[in-house]
């Protein structure tokens, strides 16, 4: 088996001031491509302790990555480590110097004398472009190891890593078999649950099923070898077999509303007690959703302590026609309060009313608390504009009580 | 100085499915106790593969915490690994199965065998408390190093590196000199600027200063020698140096603002167009800002593409107006529609209204554009609360244009 490194340079991934997102799209992009990490090493900016690692790596690794310490400052020692850990000298690239140049004159800028750092590479190296900054990549060869030296910066390295290092690797090892990744979306599930459900599944040979627990929902994916026809149809059958609680295939939830109401040409208002604007905000970022919103209002929870479980109901249902009428929109979704853990949760349609009374099995963070009670009420959109029952059954949550009336009462 | 090394074990970790939160947190938490990390590591699920990295780390690190792998099932190896590693056998820890069981009881549950393996550690180590869950820790000496395996449960994990192991490190290395972080934070300058500004203050001995950018904020941390007298009044003068721009000490914008609503007894109404309920959204995790907020509001953005720039700033204004006297409140806060990459926002106040118009220097993605409009938002009211010029001076964005009209007019 191929052994993958990849080495993260820097005090401040280090000392954990920002986290090392650059390694976890790097480990995403690899596997997918067959070219699973077997280990990830992080340094700091301290010359010898980098020559160590790249040397160490390039011994017991047949891919490295080597990520950051190719700016202009002091602290950026990649290039010199990469040539200690090699035994050769450093060489200014013309060419790169060039391509400096022409990127500071296009700012209309004469080139810092600093950045000609950035233009010394190991004797020998191959230069890897980057047409966004300054910083060119480089790769050589060491030992057991082909090693590849990218930008920090996160553009400049996912481009590097597909523009330049993949088709590398995959001309250099070409029986390495890339694999597709097909996803979807499951909300109310537990992985366990899902696991169970799909255990009668036999996949073919070169499949395989992955999750990813993203709060709340569960990303199911399957990776199948590439191009392979059975792909689709295995997913199909995935998707039936966990019928109601899919909440998108290759789309997530809002982007999966959005589509239906842009498509059904509804409108939608939302009224938000404790999820606080939290389910307006979301939709923001998913064009469709957001174009049909015609209006969102957060409202300040004043709930009287002796309110019973049908008052939750009834406020709810009466904030959702009420909101629904006054901005004429189709569609109004609304949450209640917090009130004894349970909050009411309603959808008005011109077909009928919903409300359900709900409390989540664990304990969230309210943070965590407001995303779970967003995602039900859009899912009670979804499932009302998919023609599915209004109502879902959700592993994680308890149903109180639940009301339905219809719009002809 | 004292290598000290972490190893995060699991696949999840490996392929990027999950964020390494665990060694963010440990890298800070052990920076500030002095034992600042040399180099972190990650590697999968192979027995192998942790055994050797288990065993390097042992050889060239001081102090090693390995993370992860305590759990279980068959793919928890690292008590394994730890055993091979330092070519011990594994023999079962009679008090945690006792441990173990009590916690089983209290759940009214027989423990399952499983649980077992969890009690087996190799020979000689000593038992780390783990007062959740399950997985118990342990240390051994091995080679040069000292040796912490902890659960991966990130609340298990945190509580044993506070209680278990930071106490037994301080015994250990009584030199190393704990140190105090002292944070404020800043809003609209640049970390060049930051730099500049405090490059005239001479720090005393044991003294080093830190940035974090975390958009759309600067934090600025001052390290101190544990108890050092000097250290608030230096933190005191570096905030008078940023004058204007530092929006809280010790604590964030909206936890300020939330003070200072609290403490005035005003309450708020948010009105949000390009915004889009992100201001709204954000103060529901701020109990007092959250206790002051009687609305929000988030209205579809249907602007006209011929509408002037003083237009602009007077239906901000207008909508800031009504939406205080609607709602009753004190102060209101607008965010008007996105026009020609420009937006107006509002401050109406019992004193007066104020409105600017303003373009940010670099283009965002959506979501950060919101975050940083948002911010100017909070930033306003924050100005009016503490009696500072309201319009202020901020490096990233252009102000267009400015409007202030007294209550009295």
């Amino acid at each position: 088996m191929l052994q993958i490194a990849m080495i993260s340079t820097g005090e401040e991934v280090l000392h954990g001031d920002i986290l090392d997102t650059n390694a976890a799209w790097l480990s995403r992009l690899f596997f997918q491509h067959g070219f699973a990490l077997s280990r990830r090493t992080t340094v700091g900016d301290q010359l010898e302790a980098l020559a160590t690692e790249i040397e160490h790596c390039s011994l017991t690794s047949d891919i490295v990555v080597i990520n950051g310490g190719l700016g202009p400052t002091s602290d950026d020692l990649t290039a010199q480590a990469a040539a200690i850990a090699s035994d050769v000298g450093l060489e200014q690239s013309d060419y790169w110097v060039e391509q400096m140049q022409v990127k500071y004159q296009k700012l209309g800028r004469e080139m810092p004398k600093t950045n000609l750092k950035q233009a010394m590479l190991p004797e020998g190296a191959e230069l890897l472009e980057n047409p966004i900054g300054t910083a060119c990549g480089f790769a050589m060869k060491l030992n057991r190891a082909w090693l590849f030296f990218t930008p920090g910066v996160p553009s400049e390295f996912k481009q590097m890593v597909q523009v330049e290092i993949v088709p590398r690797l995959t001309r250099a090892f070409p029986k390495v078999a890339a694999r597709d990744c097909l996803r979807f979306y499951t909300f109310g599930l537990s992985e366990s649950g899902i696991s169970e459900t799909l255990s009668p599944l036999s996949l073919p040979k070169g499949y395989e099923i992955g999750y990813r627990s993203s709060l709340p929902f569960i990303e199911i994916k399957l990776f199948a070898p590439r191009g392979d026809e059975q792909a689709h149809s295995l997913q199909q059958t995935m998707v039936s077999l966990l019928g109601d609680n899919v909440v998108g295939v290759g789309k997530t939830l809002p982007e999966l509303v959005g589509e239906l109401l842009v498509k059904q040409d509804l409108s939608l208002t939302i009224a938000e007690q404790s999820t606080g604007g939290w389910l307006t905000s979301w939709l923001q970022d998913f064009p469709n959703a957001k174009a049909k919103l015609r209006q969102g209002w957060m409202l300040a929870a004043n709930t009287e302590p002796e309110m019973a479980t049908k008052d939750l109901l009834a406020s709810a249902l009466a904030i959702a026609t009420a909101a629904r009428d006054d901005t004429a929109s189709d569609i109004a979704l609304v949450s209640g309060p917090v009130h004894d853990e349970k909050v009411a949760v309603a959808l008005s349609t011109p077909q009928g009313d919903w409300a359900q009374l709900i409390k989540t099995k664990r304990r969230y963070a309210s943070n965590d608390h407001r995303n779970m009670v967003a995602t039900v009420m859009l899912d009670m959109l979804r499932r009302w504009l998919d023609d599915r029952a209004v109502i879902g059954r959700y592993e994680s949550i308890q149903r109180e009580s639940e009301i339905f009336l219809p719009a002809d009462r």
